[in-house]
């Protein structure tokens, strides 16, 4: 059987004169592209010019929600109450939605951002706030958590469709879940290992743990980065190297429902 | 031939924990409801919990763009350029109308607010570039301009559907044009002049300028405040008023196309 | 020896077109005005005012900083990095210095509002930052917090002036802290029952906890709200109760160094 | 008689996780900086690091004030009532004032922002509000505003001191005014042309206009960019070129009174 996977960026990233990121770049490489709705990066007229330019190099477009913190670019905890999350997650799909059509495009999933991705792996309460949003304002969206999380299974119940993404730049612990950016080694700056990695995980379905050992990692999506030079030339090779190996990259999205 | 008359108000114009205005009280009078996309004024939550309230009341939901100037509350021009106004305009919309599927119900019109749309009655360049992002979201929506201003003309050669407002508490030159706020005698505050007024302006087609003349005013829907007991109390007299000389208050998009 | 007590409000929390509570009729009743400093709330022009009003009401100034977050109107918990909270706290200082400047007074001391003013009280971390803040700025200004809170102590160690604050229309623990405002009875709404309590407070030292107890509570200032007009009414009638007792309400800060 | 120059660039211009020029590399070259505030970029934690860094190349530092325009780099026109215009100036030098005590330095003057800087040149009506601002939080700080407008008389005839600024790397107009960014030529781009002239400037008091003719500048400081490698490239030249001439490269701000 032939092997597919997808590949996805977090894109849009910019804010009025402020750049971030080589958008032109990545969406020559992945096929899904996590796109920034205003509350953590991405003024509107930003965000259109690059939901054109994905609608150009025909990748998928996702809505990449976030806590309220411009400042922060949404990478902090905030304690925010389950009605005002939820209204917030549908204010930034809707609006993503509207410049989506104006490009000619539309919004196929969503993607949570930073420290609310990263609680909504865990943190019941605001899982349910993100899963319901989606659920109200178009259950046709699925959504984006990490490989082997709670929040895919509970997203599942209520009828969702997920999508279970690894990192191609972090290191695993043997139960699956990233280490900490805190701990030495979290974060793999190798392309060719980062490459092999992915090939590996693709191939065999999972990667070497941090302690050396095996780990089963059920992906869909594969994230990669475009913030630095490096980060777009480690996103090429891991393309070209699954390539080369007869996988095809294609939107997972696609096959979802 | 019976008379009808559609009535609008801003609403949704709180902002987190700060109120404006009884949204509840005049979502019982209008059937129209101009609704704040958080630009001037109006949070995710704050919206939704109007829109839904809107939606039980049966009331037609626009939404009210706004410049984005949360501090100015939408009332101070600005030098925006056209491709990011646009934007911003469409990602208002499309915020709204997330937040609109939400709640069950879906947005009809577009209002712009304060400063933009003083701005645009008479600004070609900012005009077309509010009737661009209608088209380009979503060209079913119809747009809500000053009674014989210029933009409604552009709007209906771009293809837009047109709604002409008449302002209840405001004093008319003989042109047709608002006396401006600055001047004496620009806001009418006696319910009961203004609610005949508003019974001239169905039955006549116009009202007395401040000279004594006659003006002509075509309106389709006429904007009553309720950001004050006293104005939700005029809001109300002028309904009671129409509806007493059996004019029929409903909304006018039902008709538009 | 003669009694003598500070009442404080928090005041300036409007922002733009939106108002919050009655900071003339507060400034006639309060001897120390914590400021919004913009964060939370309070814009420029609105800080300003209330300023020139406090002044003329020979009202003290202290700075109610707050994390970034007018929409949730910093109540909400943030996990905010050491450097940035320092640098935020600074900022919102500085401003209402300069603002005060203007106004011909001075700011005189701090108090945290909302989630952060929780949160440092046990959190030492964010505690620190802080107090840093506010030493590295001008330490002569003193920290308000709440009474017998760790971060009074800690302050102290620091070089700091401590107020330590009571809460006239909150229940206490037996331990001395607010009973959680999630538990019945943890605000109180009768304003002679709130009035006699800080009679109590002022000249016993303590007041009843929830459970009948007696707690001990040392503080140097009362804070009493001002959002309604009845929270008005309430802090008026614990002035009186208290001046009618022959306790002498001045600000606290006049005998701190 | 010693010919001595200022050189000033505008720093400290990031905005949380976005950064903008290379303020180190300019911190080496010139002599005054001006430092964002909040408004139109500037985050708390980055302005400190970049006053931190100022102070340690003792580089004289300036309120780099704006429109409350964060999304338009407060490059956009706003048509901002005077009392709140006044009061977002105090708070911006209030906030920057603070923040420069706890890096052990002060603000020396106040610099204008892009569509601020523009309009005041010539609107007397914002630029009364500037110096007003300027006068009620500090009047030792000076104005710094393009050679030859008006708003320098205005702000000498009210006391305040004054600082004259040449543009290195803009055409000038016979009459001594900028030529508009929409022309073509207004902006130069070899870096030995632009160090030619600003030694023209210095050395005779003015420099070749777009036309061919002398045009008179009587400049106290020249502001040089740093928002691209070659902009500080520009920059290093033009401060070279007058050196090797046997200019003193020296901020204005320290004969002003």
């Amino acid at each position: 059987m032939m092997k597919t996977i997808d590949l996805n960026s977090d894109l849009g990233e910019g804010f009025g004169q402020w750049k971030m990121g080589d958008d032109n770049a990545m969406l020559s490489i992945v096929t899904s592209a996590n796109v920034a709705c205003g509350f953590h990066a991405g003024d509107p007229a930003g965000i259109l010019q690059t939901l054109k330019a994905a609608h150009k190099n025909q990748v998928v477009i996702g809505a990449h929600v976030s806590y309220p913190d411009l400042v922060g670019f949404g990478r902090r905890n905030m304690d925010i109450a389950s009605d005002e999350l939820i209204a917030d997650v549908i204010y930034q799909i809707g609006a993503l939605k509207g410049l989506a059509a104006a490009a000619g495009t539309t919004v196929s999933y969503v993607k949570p951002h930073g420290a609310l991705y990263n609680t909504i792996a865990n943190n019941e309460y605001q899982a349910l706030a993100v899963i319901t949003a989606i659920r109200e304002v178009d259950d046709n969206l699925a959504l984006v958590g990490l490989a082997s999380s709670k929040i895919l299974d509970l997203a599942r119940e209520k009828g969702l469709c997920t999508i279970a993404e690894a990192f191609a730049d972090r290191a695993y612990t043997p139960q699956g879940t990233l280490v900490s950016r805190r701990e030495k080694g979290s974060v793999l700056h190798d392309a060719n290992v980062v490459a092999q990695r992915m090939l590996q995980l693709v191939t065999e379905g999972g990667v070497e743990a941090i302690d050396g050992s095996f780990v089963r990692i059920e992906a869909d999506s594969i994230c990669v980065h475009g913030d630095s030079p490096g980060a777009v030339e480690m996103a090429r090779q891991v393309k070209m190297t699954l390539q080369q190996a007869g996988i095809t990259i294609q939107p997972f999205i696609q096959t979802c429902k």
